[in-house]
């Protein structure tokens, strides 16, 4: 059964796709939309949303199911005016990349009453930001989590779970904390290693001639350093701890590899990126 | 014109389609094939050469031009035998990773005649190892870099730059030494990056779990680790110094950014992630 009125907080790409698959697969009747900046006006102009919000509070008092897709720290800065302003009916997730802190001010927000916020991770994505980069068919076949507390309402579980799958993605619960140690060493850190990367090359002796000399290798590794910069920075700060945890198991690799070039051993070297691209090798397409 | 007789030695990915896209292209007239273990008798029946020949010394003996397709180090260990088997007509270019030490043994194998030796790197290739891997259009567009030294025949490096362009290739030429600190910069080091987080991830506690939970993102920053470690390992060393200083710079970045996490300094963070989602957005597909 298709939501009433849909509320998509932050219209950048990934709101911007939610309000594109929800009207693609009748997924909601009414989409209305509330973001800051020149987001939310292309949204309308690309007629992503029916209309927009001039309040947060008014976007969520009309809502039936609230999707806030607005950068992890700004979630989380949200959520007091949101659960403020959600009626008794009102259903609320995220798509924010971090859960636990999330998760935790969500149970806060929503202190006493039926715990209507589920925590949701769309896993989609790419480098391209704002709502011209918005694809109806975004989460076709992806997965996304949902990381609901232990006094999770299961009405408002059953409504986020529903919503998803309308629009085409796979639904599975995760531990919170589970989640952020897991995405902080799937997605966090090597983000992080990817912009290092790309600003060590942009930044060295060879930053022109690179820009030219790139091969498919460095596009593919670098890709992801070009994502919007600030909603990273709040990503591994978001996920300080765990992504610094990963961070350091890498600088070990590196100093391993590093070491093994020094020391001219083509043993130890040929054994490090052996057992690297052993496991490259099974990772799923 | 055609080459008349064309060998390949080590039949590879990167041999097999320098045999498949002459072939394809009419670049030469028949082609043998020399080459180690399995991948002769694969790229045999495949159809990628006419013939394979016994011995390295019968290959070059009966070519007009020889391409060594082997990794780096042999390039350099096969050299001198190729430089004794060579008659005064034949020409010989190389399609190694590196060009320093290679252009250096060259010189050495060949000496005292016209070097009718041409170092060269086409940019090309990927993760995938083996003659089943040879595409006739892989170079196709692409750029081949000619390092030739001062003695350089001009009649060989005539015939290797019209043999390459009639692959489709554009044909570009550099200092050697120039090259291979570029190329320690924009795919060696890269490469080495790459496999130290697929090893990190693969060997972390969600080794397993990545596997399946691998996003675009991480499919895509960890390609190249799936490549062949031998191959990556030699080329590691055989350009060693401008691998190690690429890493050092690396490794300065890795720094900043784990510092700004640590120190929760999302100022700093912003500043170093931006300054590579701009130098990547400048990156040419």
């Amino acid at each position: 059964m298709p939501v009433g009125t849909l509320a998509v907080v932050g219209i950048g790409m990934i709101g911007g796709s939610v309000a594109a698959a929800a009207r693609a697969t009748g997924a909601a009747r009414f989409i209305v939309g509330y973001g800051p900046g020149e987001d939310a006006g292309q949204a309308l102009a690309l007629g992503l949303v029916d209309r927009l919000c001039d309040t947060l509070e008014a976007a969520v008092a009309e809502a039936d199911l609230v999707v806030l897709a607005a950068p992890v720290g700004a979630i989380v800065e949200l959520l007091p005016a949101v659960a403020a302003a959600a009626s008794a009916g009102t259903v609320v997730t995220d798509c924010g990349s971090t859960k636990r802190r999330i998760a935790q001010a969500g149970d806060a927000a929503f202190a006493g009453r039926p715990a209507r916020f589920v925590p949701g991770h769309p896993i989609a994505g790419g480098e391209r930001s704002g709502p011209a980069a918005a694809q109806p068919g975004l989460f076709a076949g992806r997965r996304v989590l949902l990381c609901p507390g232990e006094a999770a309402d299961a009405r408002a579980l059953e409504t986020v779970e529903a919503f998803w799958r309308q629009l085409g993605a796979r639904v599975d619960r995760m531990d919170a904390a589970h989640h952020d140690a897991l995405f902080a060493e799937v997605s966090h850190w090597p983000h992080a290693a990817a912009f290092a990367l790309a600003a060590a090359i942009g930044e060295g002796p060879f930053g022109e001639e690179a820009v030219r000399a790139a091969g498919a290798g460095l596009r593919d590794t670098t890709r992801i350093a070009a994502s919007d910069a600030d909603l990273w920075a709040g990503i591994l700060l978001d996920n300080r701890d765990a992504a610094l945890e990963s961070a350091r198991r890498f600088r070990e690799e590196i100093e391993r590899v590093v070491a093994a070039i020094e020391d001219r051993d083509a043993t130890a070297l040929r054994e490090a990126l052996s057992r690297a691209s052993r496991w490259r090798r099974r990772v799923l397409e």
